[in-house]
């Protein structure tokens, strides 16, 4: 998208010198020619609509229903030290966040939570520094190469910006997981499950590495809205985020769970030294807002009162079906399918609905995002995620008029043609 | 510190695996056997006083005064986005707090307030990120070798630790400032003033650089409270974080004033990259705390109540003179010296009164680190800041206790013996 012309907000962006944000869920990246950004969506007809980032203000309706329960207050006296809790290896971690953290997990049975030193709770700026940390932690001691850090196209397209940004001698991208054939040396690999941006249920591709291959789950999207929860999952180093499981991205707000102590050490590590923790008045806002969520699946205000998974549920399963409905009528459109599993936490079948649609133009050879482009669609391009650019990826967390904006523009979509 | 032994909380710290935290008032690093760390000072006279990190718990006191004016509330549904302010080049600042940081330092007087395109404000997770955010921003963008970031004995212990962290092929620590012959080269000079641990005003060292050399001003203690307001620096790249403006370190909130725009864009790539932004949580607390502070130097309260500057001045001032009185009954050992200066924001002449004593042993030979730890009193070796041993920085923003606890040791020691 960097270094595009795109007509945004009435004005012609050129040459972009602001390279694209890497993030989970990026914002855009454009800049025009006097400094400004079109990010908040202008749903004018003249205007391009923004998906190509993940900017989760779907949620932002279900917040105002809760009203005061969510709320949140601190005095100007409280939390002015560095420390959150001493006695923990993660001294920076407010105690009431890593309660929080493990409530949730226990109640929707995403992740098998263990006792304390079998199991640290890491807190970031977002999991995108938790990534890096992990990076850090998994990297080799001692004075030989970079190790490789690779993830299974469709990957997520920020990962090689994250490995690479400041050239480090201790690890670097190794590209797409499925053509990483040098076993021998020492790797990372990302997993994403469920994907982004295809949404897939994964597990590490390359075998052979014995002991060799150290495995990062970035497990985002591993939540009910989401995806079925088929499993408690329980590897070696698991990332989440707030952003993904409340809505709360402008909290940047990740935890880490981490098996090993000595990984755990040098992730805090890298934290300490490259933000020294992470701001208090986010983590007990994050705390709040997950109790709020644990409250919700609790049936403790009322029992009408909707749990916020059901409702992030619903209204992603909406959502999809709308799409689908809309893709179905054009013959150059399709989507990726999920199948129908059971979801512990619902108790039924269901299919995924993911975060993003990945789409894709059945004509292989055609560029998606800038036909979607020319129809005042902005959405990221297969391209960044180490595939064919007649795949493209799009936002179906956005604002509910964003949404209907989008389907009405992409059902008059008549002929696929550059 | 790290590795040595160390009695704590009765507790004999062994061979500490977790290296020091690296920050601009590094909390404690020693982990005890059992994984636990002692930073909350217990003032029982069997256990030693941490005053290594220079956690700002001084200003507690005041902040409860001021009550609920600067108490913070947030509602649920609000600051979901990843966007702060679409249309300012630093997207994840929000308006408010660029707001107050201008309104401070014009009343300050302490930075030179521009218009907005000659002048761009980036916010931090600390001012540490944006210290990395300026080493990423200021290196050469060709394939050249990593650029040397030097700073002027005694210098900022964590500079090393940041510029080596992850073995960059863009920047690394160059040394000792005073040392650095290879002018060449193009470096990065970092120019701490006060600085940090000695609390002298500086300027750059390496002359004779000319355009290859690129200076980072880190200002975190260019506060009234610390020193007299001389000037109204205008350089072109300028820190300064809240942590030791208002004493809120727990809020990671800091911010750089730079005057290139490619500088300034280079450092928000960075800060996307590295934590997609900075939590608006802790940025909009922040935004009122400053602006509290510049409400309590208007008299907007009423006439009687202290302002902030005045506060923090007077319980420095106060402090250093206690000090000075131990010292000098002491024939071994001896404080930095500051000059009288006339202070434009006090309207008066004043020494400065640094958030760190830079204390010495006047037998050039001993390890002042080391005697104080025999009694019980923890303080950071001068090693650790590129010089002698025989120096030692001390915590002057503990609390009231902890600072009168302090003294009470110091004054009790008589002979100074390794």
């Amino acid at each position: 998208m960097c270094g595009t012309d795109t007509a945004t907000g009435g004005r012609v962006i050129k040459n972009s010198t602001v390279p694209p944000p890497c993030n989970h869920n990026p914002p855009v990246s454009e800049s025009t020619e006097n400094g400004t950004r079109s990010v908040v969506n202008n749903l004018s007809s003249e205007i391009p609509l923004n998906l190509d980032h993940g900017d989760p203000r779907m949620f932002e309706s279900y917040w105002k229903k809760v009203g005061d329960r969510c709320k949140f207050t601190i005095e100007g006296h409280e939390s002015l030290s560095y420390f959150a809790n001493p006695k923990n290896l993660c001294w920076f971690l407010e105690p009431k966040l890593e309660e929080e953290i493990k409530k949730l997990h226990k109640m929707v049975g995403n992740v098998k939570v263990e006792e304390e030193e079998d199991q640290f709770i890491i807190v970031g700026n977002g999991s995108s520094q938790l990534i890096q940390a992990a990076f850090y932690a998994l990297s080799p001691l001692d004075d030989s190469n970079p190790i490789n850090v690779v993830s299974a196209a469709p990957y997520y397209s920020c990962y090689p910006e994250m490995a690479d940004l400041l050239k480090s001698g201790l690890y670097k991208w190794g590209g797409d997981a499925h053509s990483f054939n040098d076993k021998e040396e020492p790797f990372i690999e990302m997993v994403t499950s469920p994907n982004n941006p295809s949404g897939v249920i994964r597990e590490p591709v390359v075998n052979g590495g014995g002991a060799k291959g150290k495995v990062i789950y970035d497990l985002a999207y591993y939540w009910p809205q989401y995806t079925p929860i088929t499993a408690k999952l329980d590897h070696d180093l698991m990332l989440f985020t707030v952003s993904k499981c409340t809505g709360h991205a402008g909290s940047r707000i990740g935890w880490a769970i981490v098996k090993d102590k000595e990984v755990a050490k040098r992730m805090i590590k890298f934290m300490e030294i490259s933000t020294i923790g992470v701001a208090k008045e986010s983590q007990l806002r994050a705390a709040k807002l997950l109790g709020v969520i644990s409250d919700s699946c609790s049936n403790v205000w009322s029992p009408n009162f909707e749990s916020f998974f059901e409702y992030g549920h619903l209204v992603l399963k909406e959502r999809w079906e709308k799409l689908r409905e809309v893709v179905k009528k054009n013959p150059l459109l399709s989507l990726q399918k999920y199948p129908l599993q059971y979801c512990h936490f619902f108790g039924d079948f269901s299919e995924s609905h993911p975060a993003f649609a990945w789409m894709n133009c059945k004509n292989g050879s055609k560029d998606l995002e800038k036909i979607l482009r020319g129809n005042k669609i902005l959405v990221r391009s297969g391209r960044r995620f180490g595939t064919d650019p007649n795949y493209v990826r799009i936002s179906m967390v956005c604002k509910e008029e964003e949404f209907n904006l989008f389907l009405q523009r992409l059902s008059t979509i008549k002929e696929i043609s550059d």
